[in-house]
């Protein structure tokens, strides 16, 4: 047990269940000084708010966070942050039929193996609503990442088959466009065909999976602690550690298991003065450390699990097989809302690194990029 | 810094550079009684060395394992357990060349950047053969699993494109076959293929990446710690954290982005009284908690970037463009010594994981399969 | 930073400030399925409580806990508890003079070097209210102590030089004496005469320090992890994390110093074929693992350091020297107050170890008694 | 279990029992760039290394360290620093008697008890010859510690009753004369008294305790990080981790028990412009924190527990009462020996936290003396 703490110097601990009283986090580490407001956090989870558009579920919830420590006339004080959002909307009648039988594709029967007892109601702790600290506290590494010059942003590069071909460059107009469609697919006309699949997937009570591609920018070269806590380690755990995240890839990923060491290896060059990879197969990480170069990861994202088609499951009470169709309020696609959630456990990863890179010289000074 | 331990209560720590004294390993948290002798460890290590075949690097070590603490008369003591093998067979000078040009591809450039010093002979402790006390320990790990009766399994599923298509179902056979020949495929005619595919690939200077899978049978429902410590969180960074890997997958893994949830969900189903899984797309987690089926895990092994090919990088002293050729005893694959390595990754998850499964239920008990 | 986090399986994080909105704590790693009500939490939060006596501050506070996540039907769920308690009854106007003159004996000073901000409100993060979070977690692993009949109990020895001389020798009895007055001693005698003296150093615009004993029956043989986290190495960092704590002894403690070995040494006997030590100079540990003996601790807890007498300070703002003399709510004497929360700190010690000891053996049995 | 790991950032795993093959530690965590020798650990080995006069044991031992890894060219490379020492002058043959007997005031029942196995010869892993890895690590601490002018010394201030009372102020002349005679005594005096009394005590087979004081000086303000690791907490657990040892105190100790707090609290003032504490009962910590002073703390160490008079024991092979005497090599007191190792532990734990602090805040500085 234990298992729900996150990072080693800026360290996240996450609370709560789907229909419980409240979720949260409590973040340790954060360094003293850093302006913050709860406007700032609450930007990003209103990103990841159900309730937004035909792509995500119909559930309201005003998920208003409370900053109630850690932060004194608009500074963190180095005290932890406590962050909490008030459960509202939450309707539990919906979940009796579910109470012993675990829906397939869900976390259910593993729950109920491990703890011999597990709040049903909404999927409980295993329900989505848990990121609501992931990314609470995501919010606050960004902040700090950004005083560092370093920007995070991440979009749906497929979804149910249909791939994203038009990807801008910037950070800023990639943002723009990724949030310009509730799909968050910065190809405009992929994306359209995406919400088109959607409907009609919606409509036969089935769902949909997906691509997400994360890239960090003005990352200093340095970060990662072989040879375990590595940086790209470190990033595929906390990515993983997403419900619905099945694969995890750095850089060229999958597809490097098909190049040849001459295609694969980025060559160094100097561009102005300083060094460059002429490409980024390795996905800004050598050795488990940065380069320098952007961070790219990409993560599959399985099909909601939550579908209206009736399903083989049993019965734990009986002993016997059962059917199940699952009705309610649930996102027919999660990658356009796990966006905002990856980049919060990219940005955990990236802030934690950051500060502890600190210790990495006697002399205190960390690398330039 | 201090980013050489892993486990939380399964624990390792790893030490070693290639041309240094010796590499080698400390097992912290074995718990105590476990029959224990050097041959249970070599007999993992001599799967990893090199200089077995074409198919790996001619280099020869001895690599013999010393238990230096924590047994007695043949069982362990609940004690830390210190293991080394003593580097013989290195030579530096091969290395001088390359010392202030980092190498594409590898880690040279990046320790350079974090710390201002490194030793660069042989790779230093970014060489592969840091991963002689993973295999080590995981031995000690595999011993402990097998008293459970949890057995592991890895192989080479793909290299260079030429995929295996014949895979055993028995973990015995599967082992035999895997051990027949120096690429480890189970399918022999792929094999022959990579076999043929690899001898002209080194001939080119050049190098092929590959496909990895493992599997663990007999896990018990249970094991996994939400939210963070999830078990594929666990087992994604173990195997994100081996210097060649680029992309993990879970049972289906970036399949699943294509599936639908109708298709991707496992129904459950009674099997003579007991719970079973219809498929294994879940690849035998749920929630982050294993479910009873077995464990199933993909990796991507990049090709090697050490090859005989020129490339271009640059001069750290003189801050000038320069190319380097890179001589020497190199795998011109790494996916076939990789697979000890990775099932020695899953084996120290598990064994973990099994152990912080002990606290998670008031009356001690865990649950049965 | 992040040192705001306790304990290796049964953890806890604690966040909140004396004048914030509130303080609480999460409990990671509680197991599943121990039954778990508000009520049990609140009584020992309200042994905590100020304003109870003239032996402690007026300060008015009602501290009901919240339990916002982690049970379900009146059980733990295995996932994280998270327990807040509001912030009702601050003043802080009467702290404005205090902002930029470091109160002598305080942690201002401190705070201010190392973070260069602080909430000065009441201590903000260094105030004794932060012992809410670790009294209602303790309350918990209490629970859980219980049903391993572990008991833990706790008394002032001495106070302002006044030494307690009657101590019952059973959990109960001693309980019910010490609940019997203010200051918390079991003799009833040497308590009156504490009362007086508090009284009349009250008056005098100064405090008292004093001494507390903690003892722990029931607790198996077996528990602690040598070499570091030896249990009394862990419960004398539990204590000494006290903010009034300036000692921490086992067993005979200082008094070890001035034996001989063949007194010290506690013998091995048998009683009833049972394994008995003849004396108990060890305080129940050797080696940093409990014996089966009872575990003894003492602790030395300083005088309350804010006292209304004029005291030599600087202004941070002027940089010129200062004197302050402190008003408001505070408790002459913190020994009394302190008994609750340093037994919480021992049981939240002791939890652990007895979840940590269930890997301590192949075949998961622990030791019996 | 894994207890064997100590310290954040700046870690240690120690390694190794009394009879086997050899002790060791591995450093991970120590920054790169540190100019490090051989002979820097070797200086401390021999300081705690026994045979060197009357006041220690007669065992020979070379105790050469060797530098496994983690250094190149003569500098830390922020790389595992892998430590080892063989074991050669063991005699087993002695313990045969000792097997099933455990000794009273040892750990030999409490190892049994929890691990149902132990290595008994020499003490097995509780033996006091586990501190030689701690002492090999705490001298690549201090010399982190002596860049940043940190400078510790330690000092027998008790023994059997005999009391220190004339101590030089400056460090330099304090660590002069403490190497001046075998009980490690600054007055000496006290010395010769002491040496007497130890003569004569072991002539009866018996032994002797005595208390231990250790400061550091130059110790900027900052360190620690509260709540739970706090530099007081931290330091208490890092000694109270010693076998021998049965109490810590910081400051003004257990006297602070009998204080006012007029007397106690330390009032700050200005020396040339710079804020010193007119008197130092914190010993250098408040709150948790550093604040310039001298950190100062002292451990009880109790008599040897090995002696050579008969004691009461049981025979846990026939279950029945037995007699043991002791006879071997042993300290007639502890006191003496342990000087460098405490030394050692405050080094680590002042090592540890002054890399931790590079945290503290968003900019990245620290606080200034």
């Amino acid at each position: 047990m234990s298992g729900n703490t996150f990072g080693a110097l800026f360290r996240i601990t996450t609370w709560g269940e789907s229909h419980g009283r409240a979720v949260g986090v409590v973040v340790d580490g954060c360094p003293a000084g850093l302006a913050l407001a709860a406007e700032d956090i609450q930007k990003d989870l209103d990103r990841r708010r159900p309730g937004q558009s035909k792509a995500s579920t119909q559930r309201k919830e005003e998920d208003r966070v409370e900053i109630l420590s850690g932060v004194f006339e608009g500074r963190t004080t180095g005290t932890p942050i406590s962050l909490a959002v008030w459960n509202r909307d939450a309707n539990s009648s919906a979940y009796d039929a579910l109470r012993d039988r675990p829906r397939p594709g869900h976390a259910d029967y593993a729950y109920q193996m491990k703890y011999a007892i597990r709040d049903h109601r909404g999927g409980g702790r295993a329900s989505a609503r848990e990121t609501v600290g992931r990314v609470a506290a995501g919010a606050i590494a960004r902040k700090l990442l950004a005083q560092e010059g370093i920007d995070i942003a991440g979009y749906v590069a497929e979804l149910g088959g249909i791939a994203a071909e038009v990807i801008p460059s910037g950070m800023d107009e990639l943002r723009e466009r990724v949030e310009s469609n509730p799909v968050r697919c910065p190809d405009i006309v992929a994306a359209q065909k995406m919400l088109e699949l959607l409907d009609q997937v919606r409509s036969e009570g089935d769902s949909l999976g997906g691509l997400v591609v994360l890239s960090a920018t003005g990352v200093p070269a340095g970060l990662g602690e072989p040879v375990f806590d590595k940086l790209d380690a470190d990033l595929a755990k906390a990515l993983m550690s997403l419900g619905a995240v099945k694969a995890v890839e750095i850089g060229a990923g999958f597809e490097s298991a098909r190049l040849r060491g001459s295609s694969m290896n980025d060559p160094l060059v100097l561009e102005g003065g300083k060094v460059k990879f002429e490409s980024n197969n390795a996905g800004g990480i050598l050795g488990g450390i940065s380069t320098g170069a952007a961070i790219v990861c990409r993560i599959a994202v399985k099909p909601t699990p939550s579908i209206a088609k009736p399903q083989k499951t049993l019965d734990l009470k009986s002993g016997e097989a059962a059917e199940i169709e699952i009705r309610g309020r649930h996102d027919p696609a999660i990658p356009p809302r796990i966006v905002p959630v990856a980049e919060a456990m990219m940005a955990l990863v990236l802030a934690d690194h950051l500060l502890r890179n600190r210790a990495a010289r006697v002399d205190g000074k960390i690398s330039c990029r």
